[in-house]
């Protein structure tokens, strides 16, 4: 248990009503999005990035280690502490000063607004900020995490779009680093910011980021693709970004299972094909252009259905059928598959990332090789395939019965393993890395990495050797 | 002078014809793009990554300076030795992998690989690597300075295409350190790649990068606005931005005086403007996109004819004037200004970026301040307007007579200074620090941030201080 002197001193930073203390309600706090449940020593709410900075030095001076939590939505325990019941919870969800400058397409983000908030704020001035998910996390978090999401094709991740930051690095001073400047250029020297995106907290604590902002589409088309065959697959992004060029905005993909998960769990999601036959795997391509019709411009519909006809009259054409869709219906569909996978067993979730002509050989590979060794469990994959990436998830149905613990472990090191050594993937795509991946950055990260990262965030935290740091401690940990 | 035995050594590991004494022609690689000179105290041209590994540890074992180079075009003495003789010059220029995936739309590219080269190899597949320069850099170089461009709107900076870096460190193993993937989505802990990219060498030597690569354009539409007032240029971008959206891939302003250097300079360049009338500012607005036309669909020059009209329609248009160019014409203009204001007298050369709305107010202020303190000097400003970017260059035209030394130094302090504390700029938006813009970095980077600067090379290079580290070193030499 922590001294009460400790809280009494945090208290009195942030005022006793932002101190929620143990025995408290800390719940919310110590439960992720997924399977991670923990216990907070404390859980503090600072008002400003002063209190946050003090709260920092205070708990770096006394060895107390912190986990920053902003919107708790992550999918890799990266925002709730262990089971130790000596890890204060960092709340950032005070923090929300949100500052637009449509002129410059940009916005002053405070860590605790959650996406929804900036959009709701962007929406006015014809603005959004492009990060596409079913969650609603909150900036400090997908500053941390990276995310990546739907339209990375078109957008990026959230590093892409990140121009500065103002992070508290976890020193005996809670220095307050800032980053957080409004230019899209600025090259005066090492671009400190970025070892604080995707570093889920490690380096430091995300108070505020200054974000690029971008047109909101005005027009959307979508359809459905039937891919010929596996190798069909990558022959059809190819060929949309030949044809559909800065049209496109998202080529996401979904195996049988997932949409059949999907339809099942969520009645009001259509199911888009002839007879209500699903196939064994399936492609949302959407094109979006951000101004609305000029004269004698033809719709993106028109466009759209230009393309599929051009692809058609090509011989060999790697489509088996295709349909134009509407966007809201198609995308219903993509979105319930989390939830459709969810409802239907014990998921096991991977997030991976390939070259993407690998994505086919690795599902096929995958799909013999569980099958061989692991029938029970269904491959329930989907993805962003535009970009490599692959939700690579597993299903254990209800009806098979309960889950053996250690087929959920051999099941892990099997996948991340072969994506790893065998495909040259990556085995956290767009989740980040928290303690649920850590076992895995111990084992696959190449030893000089470790060692330069471990240099470096000693560097920066000017901590001696195993005193408490900031955070679940990403690729510090393997590296000290 | 250097020891006889270190050269035996260096040449001991690339062989004695890729070691370039002292004596012999090291003049090219003395010798930057601009105003720098140097002296070598070797050149020395390993043929790959691990040559470059074994020079690199050698001369941290014993003490010598290695300067990087590779295309050795770029503008801040960040390639160049300095006037000691003391420091070596580490080419690239013989790391010329080439490796293409289409597939993947992506690169391997060796750092002494020029521009031009990589595009070359990409055209046939329909792609191009987007950063587009005067002048013709090599990929080392281009991720050193973290180079940016004419369709940085549309495109982003080296940085944002960078995929993967394989780095050699500044320690006494020379450390390869291969972050070299081909993943667009890898987020297994702190991105260190980032480091190398825009540090000129300091944190390590770049021998091969991983990029991302686009569609090429296949159409073009150009036209050259004039706009209303000042205030009437971001006014006229933002509609750009609404209107054009996704096609929109440049935004360039040019002063008159820039214009009238370009035309004086290279007569093939037309005058576009009636009666030969040159107005006092100008954007060339591009747009383009990756497809041929479909079948209907209006061709780009009437899409761009379609917006003006629209934009003249408007009750108080933005707008003095506007003529569908030529786009070649159009860029030969653009890109005549440089060797145009070379020509006209002693160049003074200012690569500032802003928030995009400060750049009218930052030339009003500088005009007016210039015209009072330091009349001598013509501004010639042109740049990227779409990202805030401004080569706010000055001329000190050869009928002026000679240029007093103290009236350089002067300028730079006051619009560098004025640019960074009055307007919240950048003093180097795309060209990188380098020895030419130290001093800057000395005055303007914030203490905190030179700290950890400071402490990161630390950790990185393993080095005492004070041993003789790698590079011009930017944010180094300030930081320790």
């Amino acid at each position: 248990m922590i001294d009460l002197a400790h809280l009494d001193a945090v208290a009195g930073i942030v005022g006793a009503s932002h101190l929620v203390g143990p025995g408290s309600d800390t719940g919310p706090y110590e439960q992720g999005a997924r399977h991670d449940r923990g216990r907070a020593a404390f859980v503090v709410r600072p008002a400003d990035t002063r209190e946050v900075s003090q709260v920092v030095a205070y708990c770096v001076r006394h060895a107390i280690h912190l986990v920053p939590q902003s919107g708790n939505t992550g999918l890799v325990s990266g925002s709730t502490p262990d089971m130790s019941g000596r890890q204060g919870v960092l709340s950032l969800e005070r923090l929300r000063g949100l500052d637009l400058d449509p002129a410059n397409r940009t916005a002053r983000v405070g860590a605790g607004v959650r996406l929804s908030a900036l959009n709701e704020a962007l929406e006015p001035h014809g603005l959004f900020f492009p990060i596409d998910l079913g969650a609603d996390p909150m900036m400090g978090g997908m500053v941390a995490t990276n995310t990546g999401g739907a339209r990375f094709l078109r957008y990026g991740d959230v590093r892409r779009n990140v121009l500065g930051l103002e992070v508290v690095l976890p020193d005996a001073q809670g220095t307050v680093l800032d980053l957080a400047s409004p230019l899209r250029k600025n090259n005066v020297g090492a671009d400190l910011k970025q070892l604080f995106i995707g570093s889920c907290g490690a380096f430091g604590v995300v108070t505020q980021a200054v974000v690029e902002v971008h047109r909101r589409p005005a027009q959307t088309a979508t359809a459905i693709l039937v891919p010929r065959d596996d190798d069909a697959l990558v022959e059809l992004l190819v060929l949309f970004e030949e044809l559909a060029g800065e049209y496109l905005s998202a080529f996401e993909g979904m195996s049988r299972p997932a949409m059949q998960a999907a339809i099942a769990h969520a009645p009001a999601v259509r199911n888009p094909f002839a007879r209500g036959e699903i196939p064994a795997y399936a492609v949302l391509v959407e094109l979006t252009r951000s101004w609305a019709n000029a004269d004698g411009e033809a719709p993106l519909d028109a466009v759209l259905e230009g393309i599929l006809t051009r692809i058609w009259e090509r011989d060999d054409a790697p489509l088996a059928d295709a349909l134009v869709a509407r966007s809201d219906e198609a995308w219903a569909l993509r979105h319930a598959i989390s939830e459709g996978l969810k409802a239907s067993g014990h998921l096991l979730g991977f997030d991976l990332s390939f070259r993407r002509a690998d994505l086919p050989a690795f599902r096929r590979f995958m799909l013999a090789e569980l099958g061989a060794r692991h029938p029970a469990w269904r491959v329930c994959d989907f993805g962003h395939v535009g970009d490599g990436g692959v939700h690579f998830n597993l299903v254990h149905p209800h009806a098979a019965g309960p889950v053996p613990r250690e087929s959920i472990e051999a099941l892990r090191a099997f996948v991340m393993g072969e994506a790893v050594t065998r495909f040259g993937g990556s085995f956290s795509a767009e989740h980040g890395l928290g303690r649920a991946n850590q076992v895995f950055y111990d084992a696959y990260a190449p030893d000089a990495l470790k060692r330069v990262t471990g240099a470096l965030l000693g560097a920066i935290t000017h901590h001696p050797l195993g005193t408490p740091r900031l955070g679940p401690p990403p690729a510090a940990q393997g590296a000290r």
